[in-house]
């Protein structure tokens, strides 16, 4: 009987093992993808694309067994040689070839230029090819700084005794009310796909005190703008004790700064290839909602014409203003008008009209919503019938109330918006890997 | 202006930081659910619910500022009190109340008796009140190993440099055919939801060479069974530069034992609570489809019926006769029939009947599904056609092939089956948080 006991050693190196100073002058095997070739007459170029970075390999007439004239852009190969240093290579290392092996052809010539640094195209002609466009350097980098947000936010969130928790995407009816929510027929049922884990994550409160998890939300919005999508990666977390929803924007904070410390340490690489500066998150301003609206207005000659309300201008010119004067990159906004709010929110007790919640604007684009939530059964339904809506489809929601639960709250980030203001994009489909909007249902 | 810089200290403290030895005899604040109450006349043992575990608070006559007679199951308090060792106490520590005050307060009595410690109620009733069963203390640590498995999935693959992608679960046709699907309308568009995230791992091979999505997946299988889910969460990975598909199988044992390794050491209470007995995961037997079909027809005495389907009871059996014969708690089977096989496995060159693919038993219920893919743009073409399958909606996903693609391949692993045969359940709705089948699409 054969039997497996785990990984077994490759004889093909990676990025990083290239990079070790010991590997220099020794015979080394490597694959990857044929990213570049440029021919130069007696000495060959070939660009290896591998997951770690960029491979600069040079065949010279007559060393290698394999041509470099057989080699096209896209094959897939694995070459060995020995491995020099050149400062003028990538990383500093090359390949000398003598020999090795095409594995893969492609069938085709590639439709996008991705071997440029700078895949200067439309986000259209990206979006048509997005396989292949994610195939250039500066595309793939985007998601791997996402990689590492949500890694972040998961790793925080355990040192601080989160449990992670997986909900149902399918159910009968949605947590945050409105229009938009997807509909769908569940075996001759009716049933709607979820707005947000809203109500499981509170549930799960009662249970783990603090949970937290990551996954899509689908949104039915008709809204066509840069920073709307239909379907979005929500990092949510709930936590029960806690004092205030200071308690929530604190945690928020940790969260921040650990990731951008984890960025620093373990995408060094993307961050450069991207030339990301990071964002100060060591202290972060808190201003309440109608001062917000005050101070934009005073300062940018404006004329409040909603007290209640926040217009996107306005959220732009909160994170100008709190950037020229504090040279803060994030904004805590808080005290939201209760209208604004869905009904678990709660009402600050000082002023009913405002809820304990908050915004978290980056760079005047809100990425988190958060806040304090109702805990008290009768004031939870009070809170559904003021607002004329139906308990209907909320039963166990609702007696997860009856018997008992902590103070909470919570919130949800929006994980393709953070990481296009992190990477600088203005279009949060340029940091969404395959992005779901009114047009688009493809790939 | 205010700003936030962070977390703060919290007064009230955790279970972890009351168990270190140099807290007995101190003063300490704790909060928690109250779990049970036992009023012996002078003296009152009220148990806290904490997200740690369980705490042992003594009331006695006269000590306490808050008296024991105001507890009822389900508040939630503050407390005040010495810190004591006692032996009889859970983790062997209590607390002799000073004083404290209630929270919050429930409205209703529990509809189940989770203060005792197996909730001897039926599956039905404990989804009947999902939120409130999860607060026994054993019901809730199954989760807490779920989340570990998980954990120890995403760590293993960070440190063998697979990156994490986020997929739509809304897309306009389903990758593993079939009828099980379920259909929505998007905007005036027909589409499905995700069977899996086949298509797009294997798009992101192109890009990334390694892989990997933990997410929901969407099936709907009329099937009314133990092991089944119409939504369930899928642990999956995709790698490019493969030999063999023995990789994949590796790389799934190496998850194993850093999984294996991860819960008893970060999961210990858990794995007590339950009296988990973690499975040998040194070494997993690998058995082709038709060799196990025949060690088990030989030794159980049953018949092959048809040499190209495996049966529920001969998978069971399977399992039987490697953990007889061999130990084994694991068991790879591998080279399935072609036929039961979606279009994109690859085909084994030695006999085409068969693939180059397996399933992962454990204790006899596949918890794994995976292969090596068809990589090569005109033999993926030719297979849809000869299965007579359409083109149509996979223009991305084969123009990705067109374009060039390293040999891969890729499993998913479902994340509750696992959990289950982990903690020794045999329905898997025990270890679903929420649910959803034939006839349950709530809470």
């Amino acid at each position: 009987m054969e039997f497996l006991s785990g990984l077994t050693a490759k004889e093909t190196l990676e990025l990083g093992e290239l990079l070790e100073p010991e590997r220099i002058g020794t015979e080394v095997r490597v694959n990857g993808f044929v990213h570049t070739v440029r021919d130069m007459g007696d000495v060959s170029f070939v660009v290896l694309r591998k997951r770690g970075g960029l491979l600069q390999c040079v065949f010279e007439e007559g060393a290698s067994s394999l041509s470099a004239k057989k080699l096209r852009e896209s094959q897939t190969v694995e070459l060995t040689g020995t491995l020099c240093s050149d400062e003028r290579a990538p990383h500093g290392v090359e390949l000398r070839v003598t020999g090795g092996e095409i594995l893969t052809v492609p069938y085709d010539t590639l439709p996008l230029p991705i071997g440029k640094w700078k895949l200067n195209t439309s986000l259209e002609a990206k979006l048509n090819n997005r396989s292949i466009a994610l195939r250039n350097v500066r595309e793939r980098a985007k998601f791997r700084l996402q990689e590492g947000i949500v890694r972040g936010f998961r790793d925080f969130l355990y040192s601080q005794q989160f449990t992670e928790i997986h909900t149902p995407k399918i159910g009968a009816r949605g947590a945050e009310g409105g229009a938009n929510i997807f509909r769908l027929d569940y075996f001759h049922r009716p049933a709607v796909l979820a707005q947000s884990p809203q109500f499981y994550k509170q549930m799960m409160v009662g249970v783990f005190d603090r949970v937290f998890e990551t996954g899509p939300v689908f949104r039915a919005e008709k809204h066509n703008t840069k920073r709307h999508l239909n379907e979005y990666t929500s990092l949510d977390f709930e936590m029960g004790y806690i004092d205030s929803f200071t308690d929530l924007m604190e945690m928020e904070t940790g969260f921040l700064q650990y990731t951008m410390k984890l960025l620093e340490r373990e995408y060094a690489a993307e961050l450069q290839i991207l030339n990301v500066t990071l964002p100060d998150v060591e202290k972060i301003p808190v201003v309440r909602f109608s001062r917000a609206k005050e101070l934009v207005a005073e300062k940018y000659n404006r004329k409040i014409r909603n007290p209640y309300d926040l217009e996107p201008e306005e959220e732009t010119l909160i994170g100008t203003y709190f950037k020229e004067e504090y040279g803060a990159d994030f904004v805590f906004v808080t005290h939201y008008p209760s209208k604004k709010r869905p009904f678990y929110a709660m009402d600050d007790p000082e002023d009913p009209r405002f809820t304990l919640s908050f915004d978290l604007l980056f760079h005047g684009l809100e990425i988190t919503t958060g806040g304090q939530r109702i805990h008290d059964y009768q004031a939870l339904r009070e809170k559904i019938a003021a607002r004329g809506m139906t308990e209907e489809g909320m039963d166990q929601y609702l007696n997860t109330f009856k018997c008992g639960m902590p103070r909470h709250g919570g919130l949800g980030i929006g994980l393709e918006r953070l990481t296009m203001k992190l990477v600088g994009e203005d279009n949060v489909r340029e940091t969404t890997l395959f992005p779901r909007d009114l047009s688009r249902l493809e790939p």
